[in-house]
């Protein structure tokens, strides 16, 4: 298999200038503004988008820079496999939020509940739509009750800098 | 902005030779089973993966050989702004699908509700965690209203072929 490789048609601007002591998932960065600048060649793609309330942001975490196949997650002490985790060092990192999308201006979004770090990447932008992405689900494995809830108030720590 | 360069951590199998005539949606694939074959390299990072109901899959639309920065996506006849559509022709052709995970045989993960063509290379693996993956939203813009149902039963055209 090839290597896959792709350009940003963005950037995403955070008030988070480093990768500790910040929101570890969307939930948990309610009400903090940011703002994508979408680069001009890509501007056009954006038409239509004001219509959602919620956006799907796929990026590159720019600060990962190795990674390891098994990690103790923010939430845990226990360690367990990458691919069960959200933990940012991946084998390729790519992190997905939904955001709230606020105000659309020319080809800058203004957006809410950012949990990324300023000068994140941006590889692709989808509208959220319940019907298809939101999900009640059976097991949710070592995050079983209360940890999930974590989510909201949990802040980085360290462990996954470089 | 210097390009980002992945490489696939496995390779989707589904039943789906091409790209007509398929799912749109994971939810229109309900019940049609799928195979994930990892990578050995990376079989480690699947430790407990197996505890997850859903997991989240990250994949490159590798049948997606150009694209549109205006389309019109399968369930409208007007066009609209790639970003602001879920069609697969997109500047970073990233796909990303919710599945049910069935079992967990060693690097081989046997999986259901697939959507993707097969022979799909994969990027990443991440649990889906209802309390920070699930959003009800208060608009979906040009999908309003019935058209979202859509996406259960609507199967793909030609209109995105190469």
């Amino acid at each position: 298999m090839k290597p896959i490789t792709y350009e940003p048609i963005g950037t995403i601007y955070t008030p988070f200038q480093d990768t500790h002591d910040m929101p570890i998932q969307a939930k948990g960065g309610k009400g903090v503004k940011g703002t994508i600048a979408i680069k001009p060649s890509f501007a056009e793609g954006l038409m239509d988008i004001g219509g959602f309330s919620h956006i799907i942001l796929i990026y590159h975490l720019h600060r990962s820079k190795k990674y390891s196949l098994t990690v103790k997650p923010f939430l845990d002490d226990a360690v367990h496999g990458v691919f069960a985790t959200r933990a940012p060092r991946r084998p390729n990192p790519i992190g997905i939020s939904v955001v709230r999308l606020r105000k659309v201006e020319g080809r800058v979004l203004h957006i809410e509940d950012v949990d990324m770090v300023n000068g994140t990447p941006l590889l692709d932008i989808k509208p959220y739509i319940p019907d298809i992405d939101a999900f009640q689900t059976k097991r949710t494995g070592w995050l079983s009750g209360k940890k999930t809830k974590g989510f909201r108030k949990a802040k980085s720590d360290r462990r996954f800098q470089s």
